[in-house]
């Protein structure tokens, strides 16, 4: 029997422990599933004969020792500082680990214990970070293996609602950590390269700079700047490519009625606010708006965003119940941040019905034979229902089949990685299409930005 | 004779040192000038007898408590950040301490030791803060002597350029550190108080939301909200006014013209732009700017920061060659800000001939006897040449009065302190006068936001 101790058993843990559950049997496995909190973890387990529920407190650690001491594989689900200790001890005692989250700098520097172990510590392979690795590598290696060469490589990917469960003005409900939305783009200009030349998006333009793209059958998305475009850019050995740019899909509108917030300041997590606790919402939008003893807090708002009466911005910000003066906030000492995150949870946290999805788009461009050409390549991958959602399937399932590929020597290449090794992605973005995960190719012309290489 | 020791003979020490010059035969002063450079302290003793000139580096110990244990007072015109190596060396030797400084909070925390030897150490008696403190305090103390309730206090400062020198589109030269202009307003919301609400400004929109006020002779002024206008509260003890209200003062247009670098994202600190020492002024501008292949950066910039054709906006930018291809940026690993303080310096450095100015204007509403009543005192200082500039006559010549009253016993209040008291303020204000720093009061009609005292 293998043994498979995942830690943490949190919402994006739900999908990996099915699919393990369900190679159990065949693939020999007992899977121990830890967690702070013991229902949560028993619950996870569904009572399934090879699964063991414990309760599990990362900072304890001779358990945390004596559980990786008797596992083959670790797969961490924790948030991402906390992995550190556990790969320690998975060098300590010469076990492979598997995470969904960035490598961070003291991640990476374990790299040479790690190989000189022959271990690997597989990372960022969840969604994003993770399919879009997988997916875009696939694409990129089959344009090399060719002889062609990438001129432009752009990628986006949302967390959104499903269509059928699409019913507010904004088009978007919260899927994921509602905190990383309210402070998205923030922390320093985005950077990218397009054409060759460098490019950098402040914070208060970075939601109206946004490019549309149509996805078959799901119609048309928007896709604004992450704040680093170039960090793979040597990764993916594109350091000759033009046009590099990485960006976060919304339905269309999304980005442009965000932007009223960043405006007012309502995303600032930076400071305080007066008696915060007890403010209304009209209060908190009062805030932002300059005093007057008449005029209302909707006229203010109005003039300092230039809403026309048939913008449908403003439909947006009524629906949230920014003007309500009988809604109270009720977090004492709290950010502006805090506050908006409160005020839009009201309305956008997911029906009991609903269900979330995720849609990726890839655009690359390349030179072949001469010849400029263009692959799109679009996933969309919808929810079951509220447990095996989109996010929990498309973060889980890649790290599940990793851990099962580690385990069975499938991969084989030691050391802190991400998948973007052919061994790696290909058998998992196969069996990722079982579980309707499927990035669907078109070639297109390729456009660029300079179609007609006209001197700049 | 008494010994005073002035550490830093910069910019702003000129007026000082030269005021204590003037004194020192009749007041029996000998003054020591100390800086990292010898000969720009020889060159400030201008040869007096009664001055010597020393090479003085603050990180000598051994020199540094020699020099402080020979003074009867010490004047520190360091930088803020140095002045608590000069203090707690002050606590050791028992001697008395001026600077024009915030004080810190290690600067605070030394407040019981200074006052158990019955020291002085009186800081933030420049201009701003300085003569600020000292104007408003007056006024605020007849007033309550009086009876009087202040409801409203605003109080805006500015360094500008004097008019027979204000001779470019943006009525404005650098008359003290540049960088302090480029990064102003950044690191937080404005913060401040209108008619008992809690207002909040957002970077992107501070320079947006000014307020104009004119000056008797000087035309009109516009202000911009400071970072946290409630920090004197408490300490001018008006915990109960409805109106707090601090700011810096501009000539009309500068900061809606500012509030372009700002939407364009040159305003930036926190990255290095790729390439920023063979960058041209218009490449740096084009890297906030989508890309394009044939459309020009004039065209762009206009467009999205909607400039029309008759917009002295864009005549702004022209003058400062930011669409100039032949000028070269040639700072290596520069943030925009850095990039736009070096644009910035080819244009506004003062002329050999140029002289600054200061403007003060304080509105001050209060209630007496039932009645709602308003005073507005102005203040206007023009520097004499590039030595004693406005900016070095009131930051300094406050420091050298209080230095003295301290050294004849005028002042007594021990402790860390600013400039509150009317031991303090009243003789100050008075000999100011003498030096051209005159305040012009005017009763006016109490306005406020919410004359008619409507309910909002």
């Amino acid at each position: 029997m293998r043994n498979i101790l995942i830690i943490g058993a949190g919402r994006s843990a739900s999908s990996l422990i099915e699919y393990l559950l369900n190679k159990s049997e065949t693939e020999n496995l007992h899977i121990t599933i830890g967690d702070l909190s013991a229902e949560l973890a028993q619950r996870k387990t569904k009572g399934h004969p090879r699964a063991s529920a414990i309760t599990f407190d990362i900072f304890d650690e001779n358990q945390r020792k004596e559980e990786i001491s008797k596992a083959d594989v670790v797969i961490s689900m924790l948030p991402a500082h906390l992995h550190y200790e556990v790969a320690k001890d998975c060098i300590t005692y010469k076990k492979h680990m598997v995470t969904a989250s960035y490598i961070s700098p003291a991640m990476q520097d374990l790299d040479e214990q790690v190989k000189a172990n022959n271990l690997i510590f597989m990372n960022e392979i969840g969604l994003d970070p993770g399919i879009d690795h997988m997916s875009a590598m696939k694409i990129i290696e089959d344009i090399r293996d060719k002889g062609g060469k990438v001129l432009l490589f752009e990628s986006f990917c949302g967390g959104l609602v499903a269509p059928e469960s699409d019913n507010n003005l904004w088009n978007y409900k919260f899927t994921w950590n509602p905190r990383n939305v309210v402070l998205a783009g923030q922390g320093g200009a985005a950077k990218f390269i397009q054409e060759g030349t460098y490019k950098y998006i402040p914070y208060n333009k970075l939601f109206r700079r946004t490019e549309f793209m149509d996805v078959e059958g799901y119609g048309r998305f928007e896709g604004y700047a992450n704040r680093d475009s170039l960090k793979y850019r040597s990764i993916y050995g594109l350091d000759d490519a033009l046009t590099l740019y990485r960006g976060t899909l919304r339905r269309v509108g999304y980005s442009k009625s965000w932007n009223m917030f960043i405006q007012l300041g309502m995303t600032d997590d930076t400071y305080v606010m007066e008696d915060s606790e007890n403010m209304s919402y009209r209060e908190f939008t009062n805030s932002f708006l300059p005093y007057h003893p008449t005029d209302s807090v909707e006229l203010k708002l109005r003039h300092i965003l230039k809403i026309d009466h048939d913008d449908i911005q403003w439909d947006k910000l009524v629906e949230l119940d920014l003007f309500d003066d009988t809604k109270i906030v009720g977090l004492r000492d709290a950010t502006p941040a805090q506050i908006l995150e409160k005020i839009l949870s009201d309305k956008w946290t997911l029906n009991q019905d609903d269900k979330d999805m995720i849609v990726m788009y890839h655009k690359i461009g390349y030179v072949l034979d001469g010849h400029q050409q263009q692959i799109d390549a679009t996933m969309v991958c919808i929810g079951d229902d509220q447990t095996y959602t989109a996010m929990a399937k498309t973060v889980g399932l890649p790290v599940a089949m990793a851990a099962l590929q580690i385990l069975n020597g499938n991969i084989t290449t030691p050391g802190v990685q991400l998948p973007i090794n052919r061994e790696v992605y290909l058998p998992i973005l196969k069996e990722l299409e079982e579980f309707g995960v499927v990035f669907n190719e078109k070639h297109v012309p390729y456009m660029g930005y300079n179609p007609n290489n006209v001197a700049s």
